[in-house]
């Protein structure tokens, strides 16, 4: 429940392009009395906030995947200082507004913050996931495949040596779904071979580079077998995800 | 890409408050010249649609959904009808827009719409998934879980009797990802039992109902063990999701 006087925000600002913005997150950016996010957000998003408090908001501060990039001297004052902005913010009835790219809850490294200030009952702006962006891009029913109804959202490092969790893609692979993996530390020729354990060389395969950036958006096609082939023939930007199913070749969908 | 006369979009309303509509969809709305979409869109987005010629989008048309509840003819009577109306207005250059709830491509009854009009290159505007609402209502970060660091989006019903795809409960629960379940045609019971395959008892349950829905939106937490009570002790809403996962219980996440 809001309360009267003080209300922090983490704020999805969609994938980047400024009409990508809901409403919602529009209204709450414009009255927000103190602005966390990405370093370019002043700039990008002068419309909402100019004139406004603002400071980075620092990659992963408030999890432990700060304190592997940095001493803990270095995390404690970076956490520190945004901690005591935040709180003197609030506790004068200002609005506080965390911004974030795409669903913060998904792989989101602001999501530390939700964790950090509970006892405000911090409140989640949801927006566009690169996700929601990349399945608009590639326009056909993900849940339409032929195998499986499912969706799988899973990491690429997955499948790399050592990894321990109960998902490694060889797993997730067993059902057949649609799969979605966010690329970070991809070795892709270790992905298919660990796909391979469930999903026929012919499946088709898209990489969706840039997704809801209207100017640089862009699909390349390829099938679990040519798939290492098609991502070597070009550099692949920071900004891909990889989509995997045989909902690809299903446009049309059909769920019930 | 755009043509210059004449542009289909599919335009996702978000979660049906009206500030969950993007920005980009509401810019999009304003300047259609023909719309489809649920029957009470004219009333509830009056600021963006007044004036425009609108037509009910209907439940499934184009997909085999549709054909499962009415007559060949009917159904063929009820698309041709749009059929016309649509082709009619991208011919004279101008633009339409069907709106769907939510994300058009995940279990969207709207998605037939891409395939049946392929040849005019429509485009998808993303927007709020019920998903993305959930997951802020519940305020942690989905890929945080300590065992996995996947997500699954799946169907309450692929844990029924006689279900034969790829992606039953019992084989998606091997990974222990975070699951999101859709609950249309579920049967707790079942689910529960299937999902014990691979989730412990204690793992903790979440019921988010009418997620987005500012005025109505609550969560009901659980574990598997409690699940059916728990659910048992009230109506349940149509528009509920079901999360499970530890995840539910380790908010900060941690993923790289």
């Amino acid at each position: 429940m809001p309360t009267d006087t003080g209300k922090l925000y983490l704020v999805s600002l969609g994938t980047g392009d400024p009409d990508q913005l809901t409403l919602r997150a529009d209204r709450i950016m414009r009255a927000a009395d103190l602005v966390l996010g990405p370093g370019d957000a002043p700039v990008r998003y002068a419309g909402q906030l100019a004139g406004k408090p603002f400071m980075e908001a620092g990659h992963g501060l408030f999890t432990p995947m700060a304190r592997r990039r940095d001493t803990p001297e270095a995390v404690d004052a970076e956490e520190g200082r945004r901690r005591t902005a935040i709180r003197d913010c609030i506790a004068a009835g200002g609005t506080v507004a965390v911004l974030s790219f795409g669903d913060p809850t998904l792989y989101g490294p602001q999501v530390g913050y939700l964790d950090a200030f509970r006892d405000l009952q911090p409140e989640v702006v949801p927006g566009i996931s690169s996700f929601a962006a990349a399945n608009a891009a590639l326009a056909c029913a993900l849940t339409g495949g032929s195998t499986s109804q499912s969706v799988i959202l899973s990491l690429g490092k997955n499948a790399n040596a050592g990894y321990a969790g109960s998902d490694r893609l060889s797993v997730l692979a067993q059902s057949r779904s649609a799969l979605v993996l966010f690329t970070m530390k991809t070795d892709l020729g270790r992905v298919v071979e660990e796909l391979r354990a469930g999903y026929p060389g012919d499946t088709p395969v898209a990489i969706v580079c840039h997704a809801g950036n209207a100017a640089k958006q862009e699909v390349l096609r390829a099938t679990l077998d040519t798939l290492v082939e098609v991502a070597s023939r070009r550099e692949l930007p920071f900004e891909h995800l990889v989509y995997v199913g045989d909902f690809l070749a299903h446009p049309r969908g059909d769920y019930q």
